[in-house]
């Protein structure tokens, strides 16, 4: 038995945020539906795609999920969406979407069908307006100080993070509101701003205080790691490692393998300051990194991270994703998290399950991408108990679809 | 009734996955212990800080905990906190460390204590050797795609994206488990690992797949968005947009907000591509950016603003933090996110609660960060049923710390 196994979700959404929340829950075991119109969801193409035009994105973020396939512009097939999310089923009843809950995705419509409904809409605004992540990540501060001091034109992330950090509150809003309903009986409408995700954090931080309290508007310290020490170097074989001395622990174990005790403890007395102090690192962050340069410099990485791990240091190597895929043996099938998983568009491909291991559970198998409509069929005789005559009507009206089109 | 009325969490963790994940339950109205040593965690003295040294950083990921102080280098401190981690009531016995779960914080030995008890341990690799978010980051390609085209530095991200994502799911995680043990009874002890979170999530976008199967290694792209059309454009008052058309949708109110049609059909003219494939923009960036950057320079952001958001084409305005927190509507009291919370070491300062909404469920107010030990009387007395008398012998024998000291 998964640690999920019976719950039933079913998503109309689209791009990262609500297709993350539920292939998450797939991948501890839910079965999960999502539904798109006939032609695909607005994130059916989104690059990166294969030669042949399939989506790696959308093959990724659907993986062990169902597709249905329905044409959404017709009331009988909105009917068809309706009845789906509002089946029959203790475990059942949970919807996602990150689609307007308007017309036929309105909640009071869909509690006529289902009264305790659970039914999480990410917003972009928490007003309805939209956002998206990198429209979102634009206002909240971050793009301003990431990347090399002086500079003062904005780096964007590359990661989507807060679409990432949005579809997992939304699981954990979902599954926070299933044992809710559980207990109470009550179904719920659970609304979600992208915009509010960034503004949380930003107060979680300590970022809104820092400005509020102390009056300071956060500086651009390029790679280093703010509050404490940390920065990446350069070896003799043109690698880069990034050091983290957060905790003194780490500290300690940094300046021990590097063999700098001597010139730290100097260096501390000509700037009256003490490197156990977290924040005395920080200040005095260009005169470490200046010690520690050159002995990077005559190392390759192979001999630091040698060095490092015989004291236990906390570094790690910069690569690029070939490099992480085709060198780090995390990203391998050495790492239980990953299957070799074939996909009948794609081909063979290393595949995540989830990162929680649940050690008294069964394991769910990293999933695969659907073939759009593939589970139409299935869903549909399955869930709504449709006869064959009733589906071939639907098939034939062009209200459903399945894989082969 | 709150959403989590009634769960209670333990904690014995520091810096952000574990102590996020707590706070993100305790903002949905769980109750959650967070032990610390006396002289606080590891995490305690993090900064950000006040003049005075208080973490406002610290202050922000334990908002709204119950704060209880303990010696536990002393077995009997060591056994007190293990009393609370495993008190009883079906509601409880539910933990969270990101400390090595070995001697007194070993599974099996609570497990002794409490059968069913939930444990979610965060790990920074698998194996159990340390990684922090930094040190996973630089291993998993993004900070070589960050920041200007050309470089050959990385850029290192400055939000913790890592750590957040692997808090929310360790608490997606637990709730998964405690519905797990409501139904089957079952306890159990959850595995995350910090640098499993990000594998999984570079498997998730298509990214492993995009070496293996396109074999292409990401190249850097600035500030585009990948595989459609977004960019920022600096204005006439020197700030800058972010402009994003992933969908076709948003490319359609791009194009018609700013004027540039006819433009944009010739352009798809010269280079035989079209732009309503999300892809075709992609590859087109860097003429359709030439075509829009006039249009920004000849205007100020909030002309600029107005002729977008009269077509309600998708954009935000580059914030600094100090930005945000002083001109953003949407990082004020005009947003039900946050409320003006009072801290004793601190001061006023806007305090986000929850980013989710449970339409049916009472809010939970934004909590205020704890004084280390504030609640070990409270705790001690309330959990553990212990008498004044035993209470006094510890604090005697300066086995427990109250706020005072």
């Amino acid at each position: 038995m998964t640690i999920l196994s019976g719950l039933r979700i079913t998503e109309c959404a689209a791009f990262i945020a609500g297709p993350f929340a539920t292939m998450s829950l797939a991948a501890l075991g839910a079965e999960v539906i999502r539904i798109d119109p006939l032609e695909g969801g607005l994130d059916y193409h989104r690059w990166p795609v294969t030669a042949g035009g399939t989506s790696l994105y959308w093959a990724g973020l659907n993986k062990g999920k169902k597709s249905v396939a329905v044409d959404l512009r017709a009331p009988e097939g909105r009917e068809l969406a309706q009845a789906l999310i509002t089946a029959r089923g203790e475990d059942a009843g949970i919807f996602i979407t990150n689609f307007p809950a308007t017309g036929w995705l309105d909640f009071e419509k869909l509690k006529d069908l289902r009264s305790d409904l659970l039914m999480a809409n990410i917003l972009g605004n928490r007003d309805g307006s939209t956002a998206l992540d990198y429209t979102v990540n634009c206002a909240v501060g971050f793009p301003l100080v990431t990347g090399t001091p002086g500079e003062t034109a904005p780096t964007n992330h590359v990661l989507p993070a807060w679409d990432l950090l949005c579809g997992m509150t939304a699981a954990t809003g979902l599954l926070a509101a299933e044992r809710h309903r559980r207990k109470h009986g009550a179904g719920q409408l659970l609304k979600i701003a992208l915009s509010d995700i960034a503004l949380a954090v930003v107060g979680d931080l300590g970022l809104i205080a820092e400005v509020q309290i102390n009056g300071e508007d956060r500086a651009r310290h390029g790679n280093h790691i703010f509050g404490a020490f940390g920065h990446d170097f350069e070896t003799a074989d043109n690698r880069r490692i990034m050091v983290a001395a957060v905790s003194l622990g780490q500290w300690k174990t940094l300046v021990k393998a590097t063999g700098i005790a001597e010139s730290i403890s100097q260096l501390e007395q000509s700037t009256s300051l003490d490197f156990t102090r977290e924040g005395d690192r920080f200040t005095a962050r260009e005169p470490i990194a200046a010690l520690l340069k050159p002995w990077f410099a005559a190392r390759t990485a192979a001999q630091a991270a040698a060095a490092l791990d015989s004291e236990k240091a906390c570094w790690g190597l910069y690569q690029s994703f070939a490099q992480l895929v085709n060198e780090d043996p995390r990203c391998s099938l050495a790492n239980p998290l990953f299957a070799q998983v074939h996909h009948p568009k794609i081909g063979a491909t290393l595949t995540p399950g989830s990162p929680i291991d649940f050690t008294s559970c069964d394991p769910v198998a990293p999933g695969i991408g659907p073939i759009l409509g593939q589970h139409t069929d299935e869903v549909l005789l399955d869930v709504l108990k449709l006869s064959s005559a009733q589906l071939g009507i639907l098939h034939d009206k062009r209200i459903v679809a399945g894989a082969e089109r």
